[in-house]
């Protein structure tokens, strides 16, 4: 992609845009906008926000992404994590009401700004400082705390809470004001929808129907759901009997918004916004590049900020809510053959005809059958298996990923991610702050040089040779001047020491004066330091230092030359045709 | 050491205590002492704090630090650098008079208990995460932070500030109101002190000195000063001129104090307890390893943080200020010749005795005298070299440097020290994070493969060798796969790609999954993923994920062993004598 299309992408696909291409991406849109129109009340009801936002933020920021954004098929709209983040973000200030949907439009310009920003300044590695681990915890408490807080309306009670310890608290306290017919309607949808999940695909097909058709049944489950409660709700007039329904959904087309930028508000929404728009980001381009995979397509992570940043400006300016590429929506897109992104475009004008036709419909929908769709949706996010896997992996990997998810459980989803994030770079710091150092020697009749704790290898009494395995800067620069000051003390008949460079990918100003301070303590001792196998861009700035002159030995091509120089007693054998 | 001595150094070398340790240690503790005396009384005054307080710092705590410290030439009390931050600190609070020397008191417990929990948890390697560069760069601009601060007293004016926009506003301001007998004192005692620092010296030597005798004299400038500045001031009785002296100091015994902790006082004084012990322990530990490696001693750093955190739980319940070991003075102390810790006990009672007896002399001692032996004290620790050696050695590292200088200057000696720590470990992770990867090719006649850009090579359009440069971790996973899918697009010919391993430090659990992922799509594309030279630690975590299993390709013990299953027309010859 060149000039204007690379910050453009829909001049590339717009250009080529056909009529398979057109019935493919409606065919997707149709599909999606269905399965969209619930999960936009969803999560706007999950953020606390009242439900017609969530079918707002479904509309005109699809269509910033799809002019932006570099994903044929991702689907942007509300997401269960993101939803969580706004309603703990908006529970920070206080907001309630009117003024919960006025911090939600600033949450969204701001995440969309920064987004933006960062897309501009090439910032999307970025996203890679949130570990694998991390997010698998991450997402995996959320989905708990999302349940959680969802229980509430499943009961037909009020329930609040950031963390697992405030939910469980209310739902005690709540217990015995659990409304009955609620109950009936939200665990029944509950069970119907777990078993919808599991078993009614194989049921349908031990019917007689064909795999895609029970396919896209058994994921119209959650309409039948929708319809057949709301159904009820209208025929038994269960409003009446304390069944909180949605209620009248505002209708028409979605209002322009002003989003009231406060500084107060701004300084308060800076870190939440960054976090949503961090998690919003992670989530979406992982969900981008696992799709495009499938069909030899790339997205551009810079690019995607980009997309992204145009979203949630549209979702500020049009009454919604932060937004990101969701993961359950993108696959059914993907699913139903979405070619270009022109499939999201139909799909904002399918929930456009919804905000114009069918908030009326919607009125008699019990916010319990809702709870229970998000209930199932976010259960699906749990991923246990992170634990077991990083504990067989490495203990660091896995105390990451349990403190992010107790920290997240325990004091809510900022502080989690917050924590995750630090405990990783801070045993990033640590593990190179103490690198791993072998001594290594020769395997005979080779010219390799290996640990001599795990191979069978020659050494020399005179020469020591050391292998570090870490980048030497200042954080581990005295502990290599410690190791090799301990190690010669025990070593009486030393002359050399080479150390084997071969894994040293840079050497910061701290570590060349160590570097410079080792010589001269071995020099004191009477013996001589040289290095081996540096590395070009090493080489280039040490070569700026004293130490080249400074050293007392020499610096090696290879350990091969070292040894053949240093102690050739224990030399490798010349290759067959050279000198 | 073993046992309890490892924990009382005392027990050590007070056993082999003899007369010539002893006749050796008295010495040096004179000249010590003489030395201490008015350093001490400028410290205190550079911190804002009567003067006495700097002889009371300079009592208790050298022989806390004399019982529980490894160095044995180290010469411990109130230093330039930590008393400048002390004096932040203060102001910080808003205390005065009495107020301030109580949060001295509080500043110096909680820095001792800080150094004493660091030491107990063996957290000495911290210290490591204060760059060399940022170190150097911090003490120069603390050096002109304090020269600027001094000016004031040299020129009779009233002068405060944190940075030195404030000290030069300041200065501006009050140069209408400048003292002249003051800045005749002042100016006269700085050019006799620079002179004599310069020239004294050869002169002696050109009278017929001996170099010891004419080295003892040219140190004891300062105290030549301070007497005939002191007789000046007593004759002419320049007090009543309006020159400001020392004034009565309070002598006798060191008071016995109580630290007045309160919570907020303690909350407000963390960070710079925190900063103060960091920068104490880092100019001592560098200060203790250069003596103890002249003699073949070694210190040991937890303990160090062991004998520096009494040192200061000394100082705060005997009326005293944050110490740490000086520079210059244990310097004096190493050439005069102490030879134990015995040195700095007597150099305890040295400053007793004048505590108790000296006190009324130094009543007349301008405080011009003092601030001008404090300038040039200063400005020998003033090191710009750094800011061109940094340059020319790295972008990065001169960033460090000069951004250290630059806020400690302009927002005062914290913010200068947080920000220089801060740039050095961002500056690491973004370089960790694009890592330096190298596609490497035979070296023709050897069993060296080396970068294809560097060297000449031979290598195989069938065959991708790709070398690393950087332990894999969740920063440079995604790097490392969107480097080689754009590498492969590029490749039509291309069978297989070997990563040679010899530089990868350590595979995270995140990077572990991208490997994963990068072999899949690999897989999709037709292109076989080989490892070659991994090493044993990183092995043997990758054997714990499913990497071998899913691997397309094999896992080589050397790169060679790779090309000659791979790509056997390029393959190296075998050794001489080897089948």
């Amino acid at each position: 992609m060149r000039g204007l299309t690379r910050y453009l992408p829909v001049l590339d696909w717009g250009r080529h845009y056909d009529r398979t291409t057109l019935s493919a991406d409606l065919l997707a849109a149709v599909i999606v906008t269905i399965m969209l129109i619930p999960q936009s009340l969803a999560y706007a009801m999950l953020a606390g926000l009242p439900a017609e936002v969530g079918v707002y933020a479904s509309i005109l920021p699809i269509v910033g992404y799809a002019i932006f954004g570099t994903s044929r098929t991702l689907a942007v709209g509300p997401v269960a994590v993101v939803s969580l983040m706004t309603a703990a973000a908006i529970a920070r200030t206080g907001a309630e009401g009117e003024a919960a949907l006025a911090v939600a439009l600033v949450l969204a310009l701001l995440s969309g700004l920064m987004l933006l920003a960062a897309g501009v300044m090439k910032l999307g590695f970025l996203a890679n400082f949130l570990p694998h681990p991390v997010t698998a915890g991450f997402i995996t408490a959320s989905a708990f705390l999302i349940a959680g807080s969802q229980l509430g309306n499943v009961l037909g009670v009020k329930l609040s809470g950031d963390t697992l310890i405030e939910l469980g608290e209310g739902l005690f306290a709540a217990l015995g004001g659990v409304n009955p017919v609620t109950a009936a309607i939200g665990v029944g949808t509950l069970a119907f929808l777990f078993w919808a999940r599991s078993r009614l695909k194989p049921l349908l097909r031990r019917l007689g129907l064909g795999p895609r058709l029970a396919d896209a049944l058994t994921k119209a489950a959650p309409i039948l759901a929708v319809a057949v409660t709301s159904a009820l709700a209208w025929g038994l007039d269960l409003g009446s009997q304390g069944v909180a329904l949605v209620g009248s959904v505002a209708g028409g087309l979605p209002p322009l918004t002003l989003p009231a930028l406060s500084l107060d508000l701004v300084r308060e929404l800076a870190l939440p916004a960054l976090l949503i728009s961090l998690v919003g980001f992670v989530e979406s381009v992982s969900v981008g590049q696992t799709l495009a995979a499938k069909r030899r397509q790339r997205i551009e992570p810079d690019q995607e900020l980009m997309g992204l940043g145009a979203a949630n400006i549209a979702a500020s300016f049009t009454g919604g809510m932060p937004v990101t590429g969701g993961f359950a929506r993108s696959i059914v897109n993907f699913d139903a053959g979405a070619a270009t992104q022109a499939a999201g475009l139909f799909t904002a004008l399918g929930l456009l005809m919804t905000a114009l036709f069918l908030t009326p419909l919607l009125a008699f929908l019990p916010k319990a059958t809702l709870a229970a769709m998000i209930i199932v949706a976010v259960l699906g996010l749990v991923n246990l298996r992170i634990l077991a896997q990083a504990w067989s992996y490495s203990r660091t990997d896995f105390a990451a990923v349990a403190l992010t998810i107790l920290v997240t459980l325990g004091a809510g989803v900022e502080a989690g991610l917050v924590v995750g994030v630090l405990v990783s770079l801070v045993a990033h710091l640590h593990a190179t702050s103490r690198p791993h150092i072998a001594e290594v020697g020769h395997i005979p009749g080779t010219h390799h040089f290996r640990n001599v704790l795990r191979h069978e290898v020659v050494t020399d009494p005179s020469l020591l040779s050391i292998r570090v395995d870490e980048r030497l800067y200042f954080a581990n620069a005295r502990f290599l001047e410690d190791y090799l000051l301990t190690r010669i003390a025990e070593m009486p008949g030393l002359r050399h020491v080479v150390l084997l460079c071969s894994a040293v990918n840079d050497v910061d100003l701290s570590a060349a004066e160590s570097l410079l301070a080792l010589n001269q303590r071995l020099k004191d001792a009477g013996v001589t330091l040289h290095l081996s196998e540096v590395k070009g861009p090493v080489m280039d700035k040490l070569a700026k230092s004293h130490l080249p002159q400074a050293l007392t030995g020499k610096i090696y091509l290879s350990q091969v030359d070292a040894v053949r120089d240093l102690a050739p007693s224990i030399a490798p054998p010349p290759l067959q045709g050279v000198a």
